[in-house]
C-alpha cells in the first residue's frame, strides 16, 4: 500500500526551547519512506535519534523566540499484512520474548495491574487469541463513545472505564491495559491514516500474538476508524507518554496543526516509476 | 420481625478523646427498640443527638486515656414491608420531594457525576422502576467480587467499577452511585443483620421509588448477605462517611469489636407479653 | 452593605427537561433582599424550596423544548459582621453542634479523610482559630495558581494538592477539606461579588469558630479575589455537589450567561428611603 | 566496598505457574558479582535474560504446583563513587542523550505531567543541579511519612502527594516524579542494603546529572535508610512496574520472604583471596 502522509506544526516560542518531534513516518522493514521532505527547522544542526523501538525516528532541535513553523511530508509503502488470522494464538508467559515482556507491564495511561480482575471477568471466557483481543476492541467500541473534548492528556485506562469516553488515544490506552490484564503484551502505536474527520493524528495499538508463521504484533483499532491496511506507523512505545508527537522544554505554545494523509497507488506510481520506464 | 442486636467495642485511648458513636438501633415508627443496654460509658455525662435523618441516633462522649469497652444491645421489633415490589415506578426529578433531592447528588464514595455514560449505558435500557434498581443489584453481584481486605476506608464507586473488588460497604456504594446517576435518589444504610460470617455490621442501600401506597424508601442488598426482613437499621446517610459506627478525635486504637445479630420471634413474646396476659 | 446582583443563564433546551435553579441571593437573618425580579420562567407553575441550610432558594421548574432565558435580579442588603476576629478560636470536637457535625465529614470534592496527615503537617504547628484558617488561605494563595481552563465539574481538592492550579471553586474546596482536617467544621458557599473580572459565580468557604459573641460561621476567600463585605451569599453546602446554580434533567445546553453585582450604598438609599423622608 | 546479599522466597504454587525473578545483584563494570548461589529451581531449565537496562538480570521459570523455595546468595562488590557531588550539574533537555530521555517521561506510578507546577514551585528557586535533587530528597524526608501499611503496589507519587505517608518504594516514586517534573532524568533502583529493620528489599532513585567527569547517575535515598555507599543493584527501570522482585503468572501466594545484606570487608578478603595466596 502506498500512502502520502504529512503534517504541519506551528508554535508561538517564547523563550529558546528544545522540542523533541515524533512526526516522521517510522522506517522498518515493513515501511518504505520515499520523497520525504521536512522544512522549516532553525539553523542549528537538528539531531536525529531512534527511542524506544527500532524505527521510531526522533528529531531534537533548538528553537529561538518567535515562530516555528515545521512542514513535513512523505510517500510511504507498507508491506501487506496478508497473513490471515485465524488461528492466531496468544503467547504463553513462559515464551514471551524478553524484549516483549515490558508490554505486559503497566504503565503510565495503562494501569493494568487495577484492571486484573475486570478483564478476567469480561473477556476471560472468550477462547484466547486474536478473536479475544477482538472482544475486547468490540466491548471498547460498544461500551465507550468517541467524543472530543472530554478527555485530555492525564487521562487513562483507568478514567476511562470510569467514564466510558474518549478520544482515539483513550481508545488505545483502554484496548492495552485489558490486553495486558489478560497477560497479552500490547502497545501504543501513533499514526496517520486517511479518512479521519477532522484529519488529525491517529492512535491504535497492537498485540503481541502467535500466528502460523510465528509471533509478531498485530494491529488493532477500537476506533474502527482507520482502516487497518492504510495506517502508516510513526511510533511505538507503552502508551502515549513514550509517543507523543512533540515534547518541549520551554515556554512555547502551538498555535496551528494539520495532519495530511491519503492513499494513492495510482499517484505513487507515477512518483515512482519502475526501473526502465522512465 | 423481632432481632436482638449489639455489640462490644473496644479502644485503647492514648489521650483523651472525643468519640461520636453511631451504633443503637434506629428509633424510626417502623422500628421500635426495647430493653436496650448501654454499658461503659466514662463518667461525663454522654451526649444524644439526631443526624442527617431522623431516627439516626449519635452519642457523644469524652473518655480519658485508658482503656474503652462500650457494650450495646437492644431488641428491635421492625415494621413488616409487605407492600409488594411489582408496579414500583420511579419518580420523576420534578417530583422528588426537596428533602431527598440530596441524594442524587454525588457525595464521598459515590461519585455518580462520574458515571453517567456507563449506568446509562448499561441500564438505561432496563423499564424504569424498582427492577431497575435490581439490575443494578444484580449487575454488580455479577461483576463485583466480594472480598475482604483488598480496599478501605477510602475507597469509592469509581476504584469498585475499575478494580471489581470490595466488601458491603463498597456494594453499597457502588449500588447508590449507579442509581443516583440514573436520576434515582439513593442513600447509605449502616445495620445490623443476622447471619453474616463472620458477623459484623452490615451496609446495604436505599432508592426512593414510588408505589401504590406512594413513595417511599426501598432496601437493597447488592452483597445479597443480609434477608431484608431481618436488617435493623442504624444509621442513615448519602454514604459512609455520613454514619461511621464510631468516629474519634483524639489518639485511640480500636482494639477489639464484635458484632451481634439474631432473629427471634418467640423469645420476643416471652419478652413482650401483650396486655393483660402477663 | 447595599449591593445590586443579578444573572442571565440561557440554554437550549432539546427535549422537555426539569430544571433546579440556586441562583437567588440566600434569605437569612443576615441578609435582606429587596426589589426582586426573577423573569423568564415557562408557565407550568415553579416549585420553590429550600434545601441544605436555612436560607438556600431553589427554584424547580420544568421546561419545554426550544430557548430558555431566565433573568434574575435583586438589591440585597447585608449585615455587617464587624467583630473582630482576634481572639476567634476552634470549637473543640465535643463542642461542635450536632447540626454542625456534617461540615467535619470528607464529602465529594473535599476528602478530607485523605488529607489529614497533610494539614497536621503543614498546619499543625500553627495556634488553633480564625488565624490558622487564614494559615490555609495563605497557603493555598502561595501554593496554587488561579488559571481557568485546567480543572472541571470533577476536580476535587486532592487533584488540587497533586496540580496545584484551578479557580474559586477549587480554591474553596481545598481550604474546606484542610479545615476538616484538622477537626475545624467547614462548608462552601456560592455567591455574588463585584469586582469580579470576568464577572462570575464565585465561591468561597466559611469555617465555624468560636469569638467572644459565641460560635459561628466566618467567612473565607483564599482566591482574594472578593471583598468579604460585598458577599451576597447564595447557597451554603457541603460542598459544590450541594450548590449548583443549575441542575438539570435533561438534554440541554447552556448557551449563555451573564452574572452581575456591583456594590452602591448611595443607590440603594434612593430606593430605600427610611419611612417619613419620602 | 564487598557485600553479602541474598534472599529466600517461598511460594506455594496453587498452579503451574511462570516466575520471572529480578533478584539477583546486577552485573555491570561498577558491581562484580562473586560466589553467587542460587538453589531451588525447579528441574525445567530455567531461563536468563536481562531487562529495560544492562545488568538487569532476570530469571524465568516454570514452578510446578507445590511448594517452591528459592534461595539466592552473592558477594559483591561495588565501586567506590568516590567523585564528588559539588559542582555537579543538570543535563540541559537539549543534550540529554537520547537512551536517557525515557526517564524525563512520566511513568505509572511517577505521574510528573501531574507535578509540573508543584515541582516547579517548590523547587524552581533552587540552583540546579546535585543539590537541587537533594532538596527534593530534603523536602520528601521532611514531609512523607515512613510508616508501613498504609501504601499498597497500586500506590502512586500522585497518592503520597496527597496523604504524605509510605515506604522506601514510594518515598523513590515521589523522588522520581518531581525530578522529572523538572527536567531531571530519574530513575528506580530496587537494591539490597545492609541495616534495615526489618531487612527487606530496598528501593533508591538514580538521577541523571552532569559532573567534572562528565555526566552519569547519581544515587538518592529520600528515606536516608541506605548507606548510599552500601547499596547491591538489583535491578533498574522507570518504576516499580519495571523492576518486580518476582512476577507470577498463575494462582500462588507468597508464604514467606526472608532478605540478607551484611557489609563486610574482612570476610570478603578471606573469601577472595589475591591470587597466589590460596
Amino acid at each position: 500500500m502506498n500512502l502520502s502522509v504529512g503534517c504541519t506544526l506551528e508554535y508561538q516560542v517564547i523563550e529558546p526551547t528544545v522540542f523533541i518531534f515524533n512526526i516522521e513516518a517510522a522506517m522498518t522493514p515493513e515501511q518504505i519512506v520515499r520523497n520525504e521532505t521536512l522544512s522549516g527547522l532553525p539553523g542549528d544542526p537538528a539531531e536525529r535519534f531512534v527511542t524506544t523501538e527500532p524505527g521510531n525516528r526522533c528529531l531534537r532541535i533548538q528553537a529561538p523566540a518567535g515562530n516555528l513553523r515545521i512542514d513535513y511530508d512523505a510517500d510511504v509503502e507498507t508491506a501487506d499484512f496478508t497473513d490471515g488470522i485465524e488461528n492466531v494464538a496468544e503467547i504463553p508467559a513462559g515464551l514471551v520474548p524478553p524484549e516483549v515482556l515490558t508490554y505486559l507491564s503497566p504503565s503510565r495511561y495503562c494501569q493494568s495491574d487495577r484492571l486484573a480482575r475486570f478483564a478476567d471477568q469480561q473477556f476471560g471466557g472468550l477462547a484466547p487469541g486474536h478473536n479475544r483481543v477482538t472482544g475486547i476492541c468490540n466491548w471498547i467500541w460498544d461500551n465507550v463513545e468517541y467524543l472530543r473534548g472530554n478527555t485530555d492528556s492525564q487521562t487513562s485506562a483507568c478514567d476511562t472505564i470510569v467514564e466510558r469516553v474518549g478520544v482515539c488515544r483513550d481508545f488505545a490506552h483502554l484496548g492495552i491495559a485489558l490486553s495486558r490484564a489478560l497477560g497479552i503484551p500490547a502497545r501504543f502505536v501513533s499514526c496517520y491514516t486517511p479518512g479521519l474527520v477532522p484529519a488529525d493524528f491517529h492512535a491504535v495499538f497492537e498485540a503481541y500474538l502467535g500466528g502460523a508463521n510465528g509471533p509478531r504484533w498485530y494491529l488493532f483499532d477500537p476506533t474502527r476508524m482507520a482502516n487497518l491496511d492504510q495506517l502508516v506507523r510513526i511510533g511505538i512505545g507503552r502508551d502515549a507518554a513514550d509517543v507523543s508527537f512533540a515534547t518541549f522544554f520551554g515556554q512555547t505554545t502551538l498555535t496551528g496543526m494539520t495532519v495530511r494523509a491519503a492513499a494513492g497507488s495510482d499517484a505513487s506510481m507515477d512518483k515512482y516509476p519502475a526501473p526502465g520506464t522512465g
